[in-house]
Order: C-alpha cells, then structure tokens, then sequence
C-alpha cells in the first residue's frame, strides 16, 4: 500500500530546483516561509535550503503553479531584502529569552535517571514509571488547571480520534506522514488518533456566533508517527496534552497569551527550574489542507512562543507552547463576531505533561526530598 | 495482508463438529468450559453451542489434538453430569445480587442525555462532553484512588503500548481481533495499544520474589477493536481504565477481593445508584496464548465478580471488575512466594471510567442540581 501510494505522489507532483540571485540568512528564511504560507496560493511546497540560503525545491502539481508561486516567493523576498537595507529586521522577536533560576545547576542525564528506584526499563527498553515519579504528572496537570480556572475554561472531553472528512478543518490531508491513521476500528473507514486535544474543541463551536472571549480546557492522550524520534519521556509516539484555549477578538487573544506565559514563568520559577522563552512567526498549522485553497488568514506578529526548560548538554525541551492562530480556525469552523467586520481570533496554550515531567527529572533528579518544597506540596 | 493471513489459517487448522450425548444446561456449559482451559492442553478451540446445548465446534491444529483434547472434554462433561445427579451445582455463585437504592427510579436514555447541553454530537455523531459532565470522569478516579491508598498501592505509569514480544506473557496471540495493532511507528515492527493496564504492571515485576502482599494501581488510555460494537460511552473503541492489583497469597488476594466489592458497594449506594453483582467463572484471561503450552493454573472457584449499574430497558453495564487469577500471572512472569512450595496469586480491580459516567448519566440525568450531594462534593 505504501509504495503504491508514494508511486502515485511521484507521478503526480512536479520537483523543480531554483536559485536565489541574493543570499538569504536563517532569519530571512523563517520570515520568507512565514510570509510565503500567508500570502501565496500555496499550491506549491517551498524549502528554502538553511545552509546555502540560495537553493530553493519547489514542488507543485504542474509547472504552471509552480512558476506562479515562484514569482509571489520571489516577491516577498525582494520586499525582505530591501526591508533589510531600510530597517534592520526586528531580531528582539526571534531572540532567546533565558530565565536562570539556579545558575550551579547540574542536570542529571537520562542514564542516571534510570539508575533510579522510580524511572525502570523492561528488557525491550520501554520505560515505566513508579511512586511519587509517576504521580508527577497528574500534579503538574492539576497546577495547570489553576490557570484554566482562573479564565473560567470550560471542561471539555472527547474520544481522542478524528474522521477523515474533518481532517481538512483541522488543517491536515490525510495522507500527512505524522498522523496516526488506524486501521482496525473496522466500522469506520478513515479514523486518526488526535495529533493535539484542541481541534476537537474548534469543532465542537463550529458555526458559532462569539459573542464574548470564551476559554476551554482538555486533557487528552495524543499520538504522533514522529519516526525514529522518539527517545524516553522527552520525545514518545504517545503523550498527555493539557490544552487551555480562548477565542474571541484579537485584543482579548493577545492578552489571554500573555497572562498564559506569565502563568507558566510564575510558575516554573517556583518549580525553581531554568528555562528560557523563544519566539516564532512561522504559521505551523497552515499545512497541507490549505495548498489546494486561497483562504488568506490574518495572522499575529508572533505565531508561537515556546516555554524551554534547560537539559544537559546545552539543550532545551518544548514543553509548552502559547499559539496565536489569528483567524485561522475562525475560517474554519465558520465563527463569526458580533460586530460586523470584526475578526474572531484564536490561541490554544499546550502543555505537554510528560516532558514536563523529564524536565523536572533532569534538573531537580528523582530524590523527591531534595525537590523544592512547593513541588513536594503539589504531590500530597 | 489480511487475506493472507486468513487463508492461512485455513490451511492450518481442521474444524470439526461433534455432538454430545448429554443435554448441557448453560451453567453446565459455563462450568464446563472453565474446567476444559484449566485442565487441558488446550491446543483445541472449543465452543459449546448455548442453544441446543449438544452441538461442539473444534478448532486445532490436526485430528490428533483434537481427538486428544475432545477426549479430556468428555471427561470433564461426565463428572459434571455425575456431580449433577450426587449435588446441585451451587446456584447462588452464578446468581445475580441486586442492590435497588431507589426502586422508583427513572432511566434516562442515550437521545434524551444528547438532549443536554453538557453532552453533544458532532455532525459525524461523535460525542463530546463539556462542563461538569466532562469533569465526572476525574471525580470518579480520584474517588477510586481513595481505595488505592488505603491498600497502600505503588502508583505506576507506562507508555500505553505493548510490543510484540510481550503479548504470549499476557495472554494473547499476536492475530488476537480485539487487539488494536499500530501499523505506523515504524521504528518498531509489532507495537499494540494496551488493552487493560495491569499487564504492564505484572511485567514490571517479572521474576520478583514476592515477600509481603504488595498493590499498585495506574491509569490508562485502553483500546479495544471490537467491531460494530461501539455506542455511546456505554462501550467504546478508546477509554479509560484505572486498576488497582495486588500480588500475594492465595488468602492475602482473596481478603483484598473482598475488600474491593465493599468499598465499590459502598461508593455505589453513595452515590444513589441501582446496581447489581455478578460473579462468573470463567478465566477470560486464559487466551490463545496458552493454547500451545502445557500449563496447569491453580485458580480460585469464582474468577470474575462484576459490578453492574442497571440501565434503561432492564439492561446493566459492566462499570468494575474484580478478578483474581490464582496463580496465571505468577507462572508467566515467574514470581515466586518466600515460602517454598506456596503459590503466588494475583489480582486486578478493572474500573471503566467512561463507563461509570454513562451510568451515572443515565441514572442521574445530566442536571448536577439533581445529583446527590456527595457526587456534587466529588466535582469541587
């Protein structure tokens, strides 16, 4: 079935290699795909080569629609570059944001931690979790829920699975490598496994009139195929998202995110962790469902912000992440404002609970009396 | 793929049908099939029609084994029929237990619990929950952990998976139907999605030697393939399940059965609800796994107790099961008791949290004003 499919991709899409007269930085890049997915048709796939900031792979259906996206690419750049020379690129935006709560830490690395009593192997290598380790992640979600109530989110639940025919609004084909499609409930014939907990909450207001700034909240388990990615608690095929969402107008959105990061400093300084902030532009969830459309969204200045505890080796963790989808799922799901001409926005902060909960293994380790108190309290 | 595999298995296996001489009643049918995977080799299939009670299907590997395993069959039919005529088969383990904590009560069915706000479908009928609704399922768990604590119960979390050299361990077959195989993580080649939470625990302790009484408790996303049988919350693909089990001897694990039923008795009549016990037999965890080997089980007279809320049309619903395994599990995963010679026997409390909402809803409607007030309490 596989080959089959790949096969057909093969015979039906067009791969052309271009080059750029000027030389792109990674920033410029990042602004350029940002830019590119908002304003184009987005009938053809770009990548813009990191290394050599001139080779651009374009692949389309037809050469038609690859040279006509060839020429809005070529557009936004020019307005980038000349940008350049007029004003330097804001690069506050992009920049890293460290928050160092101890500066002596020494961060425990994934053999130790299972050299513990609490983080074991089976002899096939997978990974269980035992004793106040494993009730960790139930009371990091209950902290969590602290904020939701604070914004008066409304409890949500549903069976962690989508139908093929609501993959489109959710901004996936179904033929996406990463989504989960499972074969054997029998009596459906497209089902996927959810990739995050919020699109089955966009659908459930479907249709809407919003009225006024409105908040949901949901755990739920998501799957993801990442292949040959995963790697302990940091990375697995299957995790626990809590999701805390809003919709409403653009102010109420921006704001509902700031208190959300600020939630999540406050909240991480008492777990006594360092991290750092990180900000991106780039519209992750316009993706492949929206090649084939020429919906144009209104889109924030900063997409994401990442919450990144710090790990050993220089590296960080996503553990959080504060999105600003601008109203893009308002098109979707068909939301409309109670003032004519108004756009509806949205934003969805997720947490992801087991990388919360290996954050706080490789910076605070897994001897709960040496964990601060604060965290010791949240387990009782 | 699955063709193949079909016509493999045709290939493989010779059916007969036999008749007995004797009328089997179902009692003696139910009795008679708990004896046959005990004492059997169980290289056969076997399946006594319930109607006729005469007509038996076999299913194995060649004539021989079935005429082998037939002949114990025989057996074991003839001392069932004689310790028919010498004593009645004891009734009252088979017979149902009611528990009528409001005899006026009036069911609420599935479209008029859909009628809510709290409980919707999508376009496509998938169910999603909101509000107080969609809190239940975590007051219902929390309530649950008050008798893990109280049994001192390690709390335990692992990757909902199992890969494919765990299966025989916990009693199935990698063709098991029911089991949900994941085509898609393709770094590895068998990974199935659990089906109850326990195996996982029983493989953590592989090759322990099991000194005190000892409990632990998860929960965990299950999935289950049974086709065409999905409705509503009452049974569903993908669910939630905690457990509580516990390892020890014969007398520890029969005690701590006991004290389960009490304490679900007494969270049920808590709770308002109709429900009643039932208790079966059957060792349903004696799979296609052990019809290959030679193993002998010592095993307790009542296997499985159920706890069932009565619903709608004088239905009821498996909410909590109460299973002790005498020794299957000990022999898999080769524990061993301090005390030479003594077995080592298991236990698993099964509760379906989806399950135990649907029959709350069903029985208490949707409106919390008109819940007891003890389950109001459980959602603060």
């Amino acid at each position: 079935m596989n080959l089959i499919k790949e096969n057909n991709n093969l015979f039906e899409s067009v791969t052309q290699i271009k080059k750029l007269k000027t030389k792109l930085d990674k920033l410029q890049i990042k602004e350029c795909m940002y830019k590119y997915k908002a304003q184009s048709t987005y009938k053809t796939n770009v990548e813009i080569n990191e290394w050599d900031g001139v080779t651009v792979m374009l692949k389309g259906k037809n050469t038609d629609s690859i040279e006509n996206d060839w020429k809005c690419l070529l557009e936004i750049i020019e307005d980038i570059v000349k940008n350049k020379k007029e004003k330097p690129v804001q690069k506050s935006e992009f920049e890293k944001k460290f928050f160092i709560t101890d500066k002596n830490r020494s961060y425990t690395r994934p053999y130790d931690i299972l050299s513990s009593n609490y983080v074991n192997q089976y002899p096939n290598g997978r990974i269980y979790i035992t004793g106040h380790v494993a009730r960790l992640m139930d009371a990091i979600d209950k902290y969590i829920l602290k904020f939701a109530q604070a914004e008066n989110a409304l409890e949500f639940y549903s069976e962690p699975l989508w139908y093929e025919d609501e993959l489109e609004k959710f901004g996936y084909t179904k033929d996406n490598d990463n989504l989960f499609k499972i074969n054997n409930f029998n009596d459906e014939s497209g089902v996927y496994w959810q990739n995050a907990v919020c699109d089955n909450i966009w659908e459930s207001i479907e249709n809407s009139r919003i009225d006024n700034f409105k908040t949901y909240t949901s755990i739920g388990v998501c799957s993801r195929t990442e292949r040959n990615q995963t790697y302990f608690w940091e990375r697995m095929n299957v995790f626990h998202m809590r999701e805390v969402v809003a919709v409403g107008t653009k102010e109420d959105i921006l704001n509902f995110r700031k208190r959300a990061v600020q939630f999540v400093v406050d909240f991480a300084q008492k777990l006594n962790l360092n991290f750092l902030l990180e900000e991106a532009s780039d519209p992750f969830f316009i993706e492949d469902g929206d090649k084939v459309s020429n919906n144009k969204f209104d889109l924030p200045e900063i997409v994401k912000v990442e919450y990144r505890p710090c790990l050993y080796d220089n590296k960080s963790l996503a553990c959080a992440s504060f999105n600003v989808h601008g109203d893009f799922f308002a098109q979707k799901f068909n939301y409309t404002s109670k003032n004519k001409g108004e756009k509806v926005w949205t934003s969805c902060i997720a947490f992801g609970l087991e990388r919360w909960c290996w954050a706080i293994l490789v910076q605070l380790g897994t001897d709960k009396d040496k964990w601060p108190e604060f965290l010791r309290n949240l387990l009782e």
